[in-house]
């Protein structure tokens, strides 16, 4: 683009400054993103030695940086300058192999690749006509993946037997707490509709479900979603069934809610909670439901990655039977955030609540019934081009390299568990299902356990060579040991659990 | 990370392998971005000469890529390839600077380097504590934007006069329809409180209002919210106010709501419609949603961007009287999707209805009150390091340049409107506010000027030489041109105008 005087009157204006500011000028294009790529490749070699929790303050930031925006342009090298400086060492350092956390948020060559051409094409892809290339791929990504997983052909938008289009339906969101409203939504609306409710007269009548392990953004999307808070049902759960939600007690709470003129809605099933990876039972939970015709949610956000492996999609047995499921890439299966999958048994009931149709988007394809539009499966309109950097992963490394990297991070979680079995300091607190470890060190003579481990964690995340999170399972303390930060090898593992024995010495010594 | 037997008895059973599979080994991570660079300097050199609109059929990726996941890995040049080869040829460029549809999606250099940074560190700052950088950098970012357009200190995280925090806040978004839902929500709630509503029982009583030019997508966001379809007013305009709200009609539809026992409790205005670029007048508005405590939100998505140079800013007079603003800088101000800043003058009425407190993500700083958790501003509790790009814009190009490319694409346009109406074939059909001209041919002797507009439109599309859109206003078919996508420069906009009079030559000649 050419710079302008204030008042041009005709074409040829621009033409005498036809070297103005291009923002998108290719050989600029290139040349920042070749520094930026130097960037990654430093910061990959050295991120094993930076403290994985930073040590700053709230506000340390705006006190090294300038306060106000910059009025002048300044060389690309100035920016870069400022993230070194100021904002690598403000950095909790999600790759780092010493990052042990939450969940680790798995990455990849490929998936960085993907992420950076789609953000240079930059398109949007809100209708198939808007971008075909782009909503197909997206359709394509979804189709493996469900195939990687063994979903039953209904989830599909392709059928692979048929060759012909199914009713099912997927989409690419951000977050699991936005498959869990969209389904919510349409949960909802089909409710009201069965219920003949005038409007949303009926809601105060439904009912949703789920175990008292869920994540806490399934309360809050049913929130959001409108339903009332006090028909929110947490349903207690215990070491008896590993903290997995108990079918029979779902069903009695179902059956007083039905006696009580209340109209169940919608249950959440989690495989692989965030706190302890326990597994509510797929095909029980869906059994339990189908009386009430209540809608059944599967978040997989985690654990879903593993049942590409066979010897784990037993877990997700009975998926035949549920509405919709959802698992988050981005959290075990290589690809860079975000990148949540959602596939629904029924695409139409998604649409039917969450179609939009404005004169500007209108268009023959469209009009034809031969594509679904992909704004009408999420909250909103724009949409990236996001099944680009998942289709890439799946088309690097194939199946046999993503079952390996699963396999891999469960095997190193193994191992630690048994490291944590072999030192009778410590307990596991609830059984290993997948790459998460949850221990702590045992009640002592005279020690207050939660103290100890709250020291111990406090203790290790100072040192700034591992970081763990914790988390509380039937009112224990309790630490969180993750595995899997895709820079992660064996060796990280060992020095983590090397520092996990040296500051339980220190505490049970007295060093407190 | 080493390949593993299947039974890995000690820390050494990996050892042996310790050159396994390593998803994010800098090397790989360094060659393959490289390649996707080479691919992204090939494709802004040669874009301009790709069919804008692809002539692909529905279904064309699924015959020309595998149906089912590969089961081996394979290298990355196959990804690549396939790209070229399947991808490309099915896009519609919104990169190519014929492209005139819709919004341009506009993009920068400094923008792709920021988002891939973001990709490689790939951080999940859902608190403060899981990201200290990424969360400060988010609300450096907000506060440098919110003083390019001067906005009321009030809406600021860190006020700049006092130096201490204030009551505001922002967070980034992905998109508008975020922005919107989660502050309907927080009004939605704030409303059934006041009302002394048990649970959602008031929600049925609760009214919401915005012109009938509002994106369709705020219609979509209040029945997410679970308001009463019933209760969205979508309020007429006409060209007397060249189809930005009318605020005496407003007060009086919320007057007679009230006087049927309702609550009006949200008012969407827009600044620079999708349609039309249409403005609600932001102030008075406000004043008129005041007698009744309703929340004003401004939806400046395209057009906020332009508040950025002072010839523009007074669209958002009254701005300081409003209870939130959102604008898309992935629209307008050179950042690739996405990006949607929110902005509310109290973010406690945000926090209250979306946070969340799991046991997982507890920690001191939090607990201390210092910080804002960005996971309570939003649907979702993961995100991004989503401040990066958009501070790397604003940090690279500063205000003088941003404010140019703004300047350049307004005169582009303005040079366009003013060759419409040179050619009295034409009309412009409404005043062009910013960089969008919304033209027709005119009614004509015997000529229906519907067919004729949707025949030129439909012509010029296939020649894949530029893309237009339609909209229809007052009852019009009416062609969008939107200049500004991020490679255009004024040769395309002349060649754009020579097609479109062509076209319209040989329509109006009767070669239809």
């Amino acid at each position: 683009m050419g710079s302008l005087d204030s008042n041009p009157a005709s074409f040829d204006a621009f033409a005498a400054d036809a070297e103005g500011f291009q923002p998108l000028n290719a050989d600029d294009v290139r040349s920042y993103l070749h520094k930026s790529v130097d960037f990654i490749y430093d910061y990959y070699k050295s991120v094993e030695s930076l403290p994985v929790l930073p040590g700053v303050e709230p506000g340390y930031l705006s006190r090294l940086l300038q306060s106000a925006p910059p009025s002048a342009a300044a060389p690309f090298d100035i920016a870069m300058k400022e993230i070194r400086d100021a904002v690598v060492p403000g950095m909790t350092h999600w790759a780092s192999p010493n990052f042990f956390a939450f969940f680790p948020a798995t990455n990849s060559a490929a998936a960085i690749a993907g992420e950076l051409i789609a953000s240079a094409m930059n398109t949007v892809g809100f209708t198939w006509q808007a971008n075909p290339a782009a909503t197909e791929m997206e359709v394509l990504a979804l189709d493996w993946l469900a195939q990687l997983l063994r979903l039953p052909e209904s989830f599909m938008m392709n059928r692979t037997t048929a060759g012909a289009r199914g009713t099912g339906g997927g989409v690419i969101l951000g977050t699991t707490s936005e498959a869990m409203l969209v389904t919510l939504v349409a949960a909802r609306d089909a409710a009201l509709h069965r219920m003949g409710s005038n409007g949303v007269a009926g809601i105060t009548r439904l009912t949703v479900y789920a175990a008292d392990q869920t994540h806490s953004t399934f309360f809050k999307a049913c929130r959001l979603a409108g339903f009332d808070p006090a028909n929110i049902r947490s349903i207690p759960t215990s070491a008896d069934t590993n903290y997995g939600l108990d079918p029979t007690r779902l069903l009695e709470v179902m059956q007083a809610d039905v006696d009580a003129g209340l109209v169940p809605t919608y249950i959440c099933a989690t495989v692989g909670t965030t706190s302890s990876n326990a597994v509510d039972p797929v095909g029980a939970v869906a059994d339990a439901a189908a009386p009430f015709g209540a809608w059944v949610h599967v978040d997989a956000a985690y654990a879903g990655s593993a049942c590409i492996c066979p010897e784990f999609r037993h877990h997700l047995d009975g998926v035949e039977r549920v509405d919709s499921i959802s698992m988050s890439p981005h959290k075990w299966l290589m690809t860079c955030l975000d990148c949540t999958c959602l596939w629904v048994r029924d695409a139409h009931l998604l649409t039917d609540s969450l179609e939009t149709n404005p004169e500007y988007l209108k268009n023959d394809v469209t009009d034809s019934g031969a594509v679904t539009d992909l704004k009408d499966m999420q909250v909103g309109v724009g949409r990236r081009f996001r099944g680009l950097k998942l289709w890439m992963v799946m088309r690097t490394y194939g199946a046999t390299k993503l079952q390996e990297h699963i396999r891999i991070d469960v095997a190193m979680a193994k191992m630690f568990e048994e490291c944590v079995r072999a030192d009778d300091r410590f307990e596991v607190v609830v059984p290993r299902n997948f790459a998460l470890v949850c221990f702590r060190i045992k009640p002592h003579d005279g020690m207050i356990e939660e103290a100890a481990n709250r020291e111990l964690m406090e203790r290790l995340n100072r040192t700034g060579k591992a970081y763990l999170a914790h988390t509380v399972i039937g009112g224990k303390f309790v630490l969180r040991f993750a595995v899997g930060s895709s820079l992660q090898e064996e060796r990280h593992v060992r020095s983590a659990w090397d520092l996990i024995r040296k500051k339980t010495t220190e505490i049970m010594s007295g060093e407190m």
